[in-house]
């Protein structure tokens, strides 16, 4: 981890705000405890979660879809949100689910009209998403659904959310997904068709963003099925290892 | 009003819950002060904020769509609510700008697998939405995009949230829209293609409802083009009339 970077976690009864520590997490009072012994919350206070489509050329070039001619933006629910080490429900009806790991910024004050060159001022930090999709009901990209993109705990984030100065270029980050101890997925976000730039000037151009708001940037080629079981990794280098298990949904 | 119901106002430097009183509302305190004198707020805190589409047979044949196979749910941004008396931004560059007058049910507990029999009891009560759609931007109805469906303020809620118990029944409520003092819209919550326990049953099947979720379940035919200086009233029957006025966006 570098520079400073904050979690949320429950801890013996209580909620605290933590710090990385050799070993484990570093509590306000300064007791470490190992990250296994804590509950791994969502690092910050979510407000509008917001997530992008198709935002890989490669990846919509895998899914044969078109390069979208604008940002697909599209929202979730707070139920979607889990944090790290959690797991999630795989529904059993499924033939094929998805990791989608992502890169996913945190607006850290409100924001409207933000040109593309003071974009990064309004960002809190970052932190490491995945964003699974239930394939069998994303009948449509341009449409994702509840079934396919908002069911309970279908959206590992965390660990940490990495403060913006501790992440000189987010535009050139190398992410990868492992599942099992076997390396998926591979990108990097300077290929995302809208950077996160063009991303804030083109939501602030709609809406205003708010702290706690959290932009979920979309995910590179590679995506592959996993069932219960899999213990899914997704790392992003410099800010985080984002640990999530599937689970039997039923 | 018929019994219960609840707002939020601001009023003199703070927030207040308030009830409904003849000339106005009644703060905590048993003041009564005109409707006119407070600034109006969301009469609930809202967490999720689900919408349906096309959920009204005439409307979908309005807009010479098929009536979808499954409930079209879309999710909405915090950014997007106002309360009562506000003011919706018009955007400039929109030819065509719908009202579309909602029932809105709230929903007051934590549920997940909720049969369609005991779908009321996860039910606090009901409001008054309108869930304004800017044309233009609407390439898709099953795809409700951020420029059309999430804009600052495009969704004017309230002024009350009146409990479930004082609306005996959900599904056969008028409702209608009122533009500069012309009716517009009229409709009746009866002619919904799902009703309100099979909404609350379908998304509790896929996701977990909680407190504060909000659910808009679609509007019926009649939405027309508005323009910057209308003053658009949805009114429900016994949930109460929600006033807005729309101004230039810029």
């Amino acid at each position: 981890m570098n520079g400073p970077a904050t979690g949320r976690v429950a801890y013996r009864g209580a909620v605290y705000d933590v710090t990385p520590a050799p070993g484990g997490v570093c509590l306000p009072n300064g007791e470490v405890v190992p990250e296994e012994a804590v509950v791994w919350l969502v690092p910050f206070r979510p407000r509008a979660i917001i997530a992008l489509g198709l935002n890989y050329g490669d990846h919509a070039r895998e899914l044969r879809f078109e390069a979208p001619p604008e940002p697909i933006v599209f929202f979730k629910g707070p139920n979607a949100l889990v944090g790290h080490r959690g797991t999630t429900p795989r529904p059993r009806s499924a033939r094929m689910m998805h990791f989608e790991t992502e890169l996913a910024v945190v607006i850290g004050r409100r924001a409207r009209f933000v040109p593309e060159r003071d974009a990064y001022a309004v960002v809190a930090g970052y932190t490491v998403a995945n964003d699974y999709a239930v394939r069998d009901d994303l009948e449509n990209y341009y449409r994702p659904n509840l079934r396919a993109k908002n069911r309970d705990r279908s959206t590992p984030i965390g660990p940490w959310l990495v403060a913006s100065e501790a992440v000189p270029d987010p535009m050139n980050l190398p992410l990868r997904t492992v599942v099992n101890g076997r390396i998926v997925q591979e990108g990097n976000t300077r290929d995302m068709l809208y950077g996160i730039p063009e991303i804030i000037a083109y939501l602030s151009r709609h809406m205003t963003l708010d702290a706690g708001d959290v932009i979920l940037t979309g995910t590179p080629k590679g995506v592959e099925n996993v069932v219960a079981g899999d213990v899914v990794e997704s790392i992003i280098d410099g800010v985080g290892r984002l640990l999530n298990t599937l689970v039997d949904d039923g």
